[in-house]
């Protein structure tokens, strides 16, 4: 009778399963960026999470359909995403099939330049522009949403420094929820903490992470991505992306 | 030197301690009402929160101090508010410190009628008129956001039958989200299920349970009112509410 | 010095230069809709908006480029979609350069089916999927907002009767903001008026329209249109779509 | 029939009539500041927007009903207000009567330390308590809406040095809309242009304008001013704030 979205729990007290994924082509290619990054940055994120108890594996562009497979998406709550110069490179197939996913509830967490990223502009609906400047200055990211999960455990700031810059406008949609606005050295602004909802999944931008730089090995960066997970898995068993459906009435149509 | 706001874990894997307030002079002074609800509205209400797990007591209109002490705000997460007929006898004092506690980060789950209540008011910060039918009619709910927590274990759509109605236009502030949308049977709707912040605390509204019938004895909204409680309980440590603060520069402040 | 975008004044007191499209293929296909709309609903909605004092023009899908040249969005501040069975037939290069052009701050009106359309799932970031029933029966839409612009000269409600369902779950992003839900005699309920924000862009969702009935010369429903014009016409002046960009700082960098 | 909240419209075209009120104590009592603002801030402000071409008066504290009698409120479209640090002489019947009327639709701005005015207050639900810090440092306002009509004819950014430092974490109700967003030189940010909307009243917080600055000078200021008040002017006919009403089914109620 109740067919039209299925509501059925698949998570209480689950560990949420993240999968982190990585261009992996600036640690290999770029000796002074493999020296921060031995393990990659999808090796450092993910040591961080797992310290947070959550389950944990990773995935890079140069694997098998970027090692975003069917099988692998199937067992994913929640997939973080970090690109910056091979956003070109992504598949179509793949992102179309990580968009589905999202909209049939998997959480998703985009880092830093993955605003460009055509996964990230597409499940935006725009193109999610900023201003940059890599030159190198401290953010202190601000707080604006303290009783939010995603900033549990913090204090009412936190600093990176160096990072690069991004300013206003960012010209992404109005978001669900602001949780961090960070100030820069050099004079901008920008919302840095940024949730969403497309379809069934939620969807978390967090800016810091600039690959020059050590941001992911960073206390409270780690708090952050893991506490974003927790918040990102899905309530809901994960079938399918909804569908238009043809629908019979429910109560009598007709003269009255 | 981070001491703006407190960001202190206080609740992880803890279960929500939650107060269910009730006026609870209906069912005393009226029979038909009292056969409905034998132990109070309150009484039906906790008895399907303990079910779902929750550690719940009860507080009402006519014990001292309404049941709302300090002592009983300290040890609660969540308080859920049951008022009709009586907003106006509840004093002043009470409201103040109750929403002290809200802005302090204590949940707050506000029913039906009490949209008139002081203390929602008060947070709403407008008087939240609605149009109303106590005919008895079917109503059924439409979840909005299926992914919420506050809509887990829920099919598309649940039905009480019969409910009073309430109608748009509902002067409430605009929500921060909007969970479930109600259709009557008389041509009416109304957003029926709406979530608030105010301070650190985190509101929720919903719409159903007039008293005389037994729409707290239902199973889908003991479970929306079980995962309103659980979304509800505050991710930071209570201690007080917000005040103007005074603060040093962090940055050296000067021409340059 | 303050180039990073564009702050120009374009608008003040203009009317507004609407471009009406339609894919003009039911009308023409099938009698008992062309004479319905012997003009094309294109032609009916052009009218109302002409009434109401707006600059319009039409365009239609069978034109050259479906009449959406660079020249013809170029003079648009408003473009207002109807789409059905069409959606796969809209050139992709034409869907990229009206959104394009909605980033650069067009606004743009979406009418019932064009939920489905590829330009507004596009802006969405989403597949706007919608249960649905075309038995024919009464949709009243009740005024959320009333002192929105678009709700402007309306009362509490307004009725269509007989009108095709759209009913919850309506898988759209959350809406900037809520101006009407629907009610439907056979038991459902919608959001049906909702605006949104893309790049510099105001976009509005409308959901009635179905080609089988005359609700374009609806004197609610024109009234609404027109409104919507007005509240979606740029206040800057359009000339990109915002960029990447690089920018200098502008207080001085470096270790203080 | 259709009588539940009127939507006539009462603006089209016309000029919006604008009440500055002001505590106008600091001016009279402290000479560095009447030096500053000879004509007090509401003269400042009003000359501002008369440049803009908008119908403005002023109102004081210490005029009989704080100038503020139910003849100016039934003659003004939008109130603007500067409170420091008279909040509590501020009459609570005053307070009650300027909240009826913005529930009623009149729009209502609130400048810089405004945020504790019992007014405010009361139309947020919240104390909006704030971070502060008065040395007297750069404060640069980005925009971080630029098609909104608040930001018409601004750059991506403003100054105004010095000002006030206010800082995050700004515990207000989650805004309907975020419009600026400002960078201080000693290393805060804060959501520093916000709208709200109560019952049927647009608001807009601004946070600039300590008194010891000549802020209400500044071109990019007054034009902020001017365009909120065009934004915050109702499209509805003033009548009375909305009412708890019983209403008729307009559909048949009963078993079916």
């Amino acid at each position: 009778m109740v067919t039209r979205m299925s509501g059925e729990i698949d998570k209480t007290g689950a560990i949420p399963r993240v999968l982190v994924w990585n261009e992996y082509r600036h640690e290999r290619e770029e000796p002074a960026i493999g020296a921060i990054y031995p393990h990659g940055i999808h090796g450092a994120i993910a040591d961080g999470l797992r310290h947070h108890g959550l389950a944990v594996r990773t995935a890079t562009l140069d694997e098998p359909e970027h090692g975003l497979t069917e099988e692998a998406l199937a067992s994913t709550d929640v997939l973080i995403w970090w690109g910056h110069m091979q956003h070109q490179a992504v598949a179509d197939a793949v992102v179309e099939r990580v968009r589905q996913r999202v909209l049939a509830g998997m959480g998703f967490i985009a880092l830093h330049s993955s605003q460009d990223a055509k996964i990230f502009k597409q499940l935006m609906g725009a193109d999610c522009t900023v201003q940059w400047r890599d030159d190198g200055e401290k953010e202190r990211l601000w707080v604006v949403a303290p009783e939010h999960p995603i900033a549990q455990g913090l204090g009412p700031y936190f600093e990176l420094n160096p990072e690069e810059m991004y300013g206003e406008p960012f010209s992404i949609p109005t978001p669900d929820e602001l949780i961090f606005v960070s100030w820069f050295q050099g004079g901008e602004v920008v919302r840095s903490g940024c949730t969403f909802k497309r379809g069934l999944g939620r969807i978390f931008y967090f800016r810091p992470g600039h690959e020059t730089f050590p941001t992911y090995f960073d206390d409270n960066v780690r708090r952050v991505l893991a506490n974003a997970c927790r918040w990102a898995a899905p309530t809901i068993k994960v079938t399918g992306a909804p569908k238009n459906q043809n629908q019979k009435a429910i109560e009598r149509i007709g003269a009255n």
